[in-house]
């Protein structure tokens, strides 16, 4: 049903303009000297061409269909273009320009007045007042900020919905400096046709979305449809949410930022457990699950290997294990028979086991390989400082992980060339994480998303 | 007394190798060919010159004074060393080999052994199985992880105790990446010597020292006199404390790491409490609070002013407020006048002021300037991604707090632009955090520790 706002064949940027750093010049130039496949047309008054593009002063003088219009022009001015969006028969609408429900009444009146001119039309609309959209796949990109200041994410299973134009501008850089990949992203704004469970539908039968991950600060649609929609799209596939506003303070200001009337915290939080999602504290630990769930299979078990060159992160690891029910029990004497012959003798045997600081990925490969035989998945921290370890691991971990069915995350900590390890194995499938805390955190999650959809 | 580890004129590095990634050949490297002034000896049976530099076949050839001896030789050697550096009135030693007390009988037996010998000497000893130290000052840096994999951080107010080598390591080296300054760093492994209360006492005294942050995972010294030496160092200055192994499994996986004793969590942190420290969940939340001790006075009321051109991440930081107790009154009648005035329509005045996506530099400057009138500080944040905001805030955020006796908070969260504006940023002494809410409780930390210590 949204299909055309994430694979138009055609678009419309209608207030394409005509100067640098303005909406509608960043806009058209997205999806003109981007990777966008399909025709794009330019919109403006003023008939200039735009880089040499043509510039057509309606959206009804543009010559074959236009699946998708982008409009950011003064809100005033939004009525009159749906209007003509609607007669020409524009299959969908994203309305980037802000202005309308969350500046308070004359702004209502104004959202009213569109709704009444879509009642009917078959046209769907995005927005007002959001980013629009963003596919990976495609070169679909309605963001109006500027790529030098604003990466864009590469392909991966990580779909994400977000209330907040800023909070989705500043994830989506976040995701592109970490190499975590996203499929697509949607800025739905004030929600005065498509809404949150809308694009949740989508995205739940979209096959390159792994995951889906929301920032919501208000729910707009029926809150028991909400529920028992997002139920079914949970056991589909996993669903993180994080919402603001849960508490009084935070409440009030959601109000004046989007106009969302944000409830109780334990209502929403009792809704969102009824439902089957995944709540989060704060921005990062979503994607903290996020990451794992878009390219790792669930846990079926709750036992833990933990491997370390640095004995410390051990002790920390270790430490969070207890603190959320993740167990940890020795190695089989099997196993430690075996790791006995292929570890030095100043190794320690017990989980977490200590590998020592001069480990190589050899080291590595050897307690992983045994681990995935009696555990449930193998949490792998990396002092990448050490002389001894080198990049010779991503192949390794990329390898183990390709041919197994259970979850394996890395914990490394540090500057810039473990940022730039920590990115190469994140390109080969591998979550990691700066705190063995939250990599513990994510693999009990993962258990706890299983056990309750697996029955 | 610690002073010869911190600040010594002379070095002998006791095991300098002569080949590329040993240890001995790395810490040899970081006096002979970094920022270090004094003078450096190379010390190793083999006496063909290193680079260049004669090579000693014993300490005791040196011809003048060793104030520091760094000794990087087999552990089973170490004993030998020791009495030759008693026996040239060497004033201090790090002992970096590993294979002590940490690994078992025959280990403890060794080091049993080194403490006889030091005994009576003078001689003071940090180590064994540590990174030593590092001071970002004048070159001192016995750590033996090599610069391409390791960074070092640049000059700043934290110094560092760390009982783990790696996560020293790593933290020094994310910290170097993320622009925050360090004075002193040890790692003091086995602690045979030299203890944390120690070290603790010696950074309380060194004024270049604004803040300490202590990664424990046993206490080696007697815990009366812990609490009660680090009860007037809190007094002083901030003592931040991670502690690991507090929990039974993670206490079985230190002692399996360093032979601590880790005790009871709780007995540990109303220890911690009663000494003063701040105690912190990982090592990330150690350094939020770090960086903010470090560089901003503490806040004497607990009124934050929240100013955002993201309503989302006002939402955020909003509820974080609510949940730590940070008390968000909205501005009074008069700043809010003044405001109406300087401010476009559309702004929101409640706290958090919502200056909305098109903000720039002179907004936030005239909220903030307002906001430092009547409120015990400030939590800016800044979406980077935006069109109208570029580094002209970073000028002025830190004018205003180089003028203000009232801490500033930067939150920025993003990819490769706003990374480079926040490690400018905190060059200009403004602590920055990717999280409103880690901001928010970074804030309520340091008034909490305010109201601790300064009645």
């Amino acid at each position: 049903m949204l299909s055309e706002f994430f694979n138009p064949s055609s678009v419309a940027v209608i207030g394409a303009s005509h100067k640098k750093g303005k909406i509608g010049h960043t806009i058209f130039n997205n999806f003109s000297n981007g990777t966008f496949s399909g025709k794009i047309y330019a919109v403006n008054q003023d008939s200039t061409p735009i880089d040499d593009n043509r510039v057509y002063q309606s959206v009804k003088d543009i010559p074959g269909n236009v699946d998708l219009a982008v409009i950011a022009t003064p809100a005033k001015t939004v009525p009159s273009i749906l209007k003509e969006c609607v007669e020409k028969n524009v299959k969908s609408a994203i309305v980037i320009s802000s202005g309308f429900s969350e500046t308070g009444k004359d702004g209502s009146a104004l959202e009213e007045e569109c709704k009444g001119i879509l009642k009917g039309s078959g046209m769907r609309v995005m927005g007002p007042n959001g980013l629009g959209v963003y596919n990976s796949s495609n070169g679909v990109d309605t963001m109006f900020l500027p790529e030098e200041k604003m990466g864009r994410p590469k392909k991966g299973g990580i779909s994400i919905i977000s209330q907040s134009g800023a909070i989705g501008a500043s994830m989506l850089d976040w995701l592109s400096e970490q190499s975590i990949g996203v499929s697509k992203f949607v800025s739905y704004g004030n929600a005065m046709d498509v809404n949150e469970l809308d694009i949740l539908e989508y995205l739940s039968e979209d096959d390159s979305t792994k995951v889906i991950v929301a920032y919501m600060e208000g729910i707009k649609c029926d809150g028991k449809r909400f529920i028992k929609t997002v139920k079914k799209i949970s056991r589909r596939k996993p669903v993180i949410v994080l919402k603001s506003g849960k508490t009084d303070v935070g409440k009030e200001a959601a109000s004046s930022h989007t106009g969302s009337l944000a409830g109780h915290s334990e209502v929403y939080s009792a809704a969102f457990k009824q439902a089957g999602m995944i709540e989060t504290d704060n921005w990062i630990e979503m994607f903290d699950m996020a990451q794992a769930f878009a390219c790792q299979p669930l846990p079926r078990g709750n036992k833990l290997l933990i491997v370390t060159n640095g004995g410390g992160f051990g002790v920390l690891a270790a430490d969070e294990a207890a603190r959320s029910g993740v167990v940890l029990k020795n190695p089989s004497k099997g196993m430690k028979d075996i790791l006995k012959d292929e570890l030095p003798g100043y190794a320690s045997l017990k989980n977490p086991i200590d590998i020592m600081g001069d480990a190589d990925s050899e080291r590595y490969e050897r307690v992983i390989k045994e681990g995935l035989k009696e555990y449930d998945g193998v949490l792998v921290i990396v002092v990448f400082q050490t002389v001894s370890m080198d990049d010779g691991i991503i192949r390794k971990l990329s390898d183990i992980s390709e041919k197994s069915d259970k979850p394996i995350f890395l914990c490394a900590a540090g500057g810039k060339y473990t940022s730039e390890m920590s990115k190469k194995m994140r390109d080969s499938g591998i979550p990691v994480y700066v705190n063995p805390e939250r990599a513990v955190n994510a693999f009990s999650r993962m258990f706890e998303h299983y056990g309750r959809n697996s029955d």
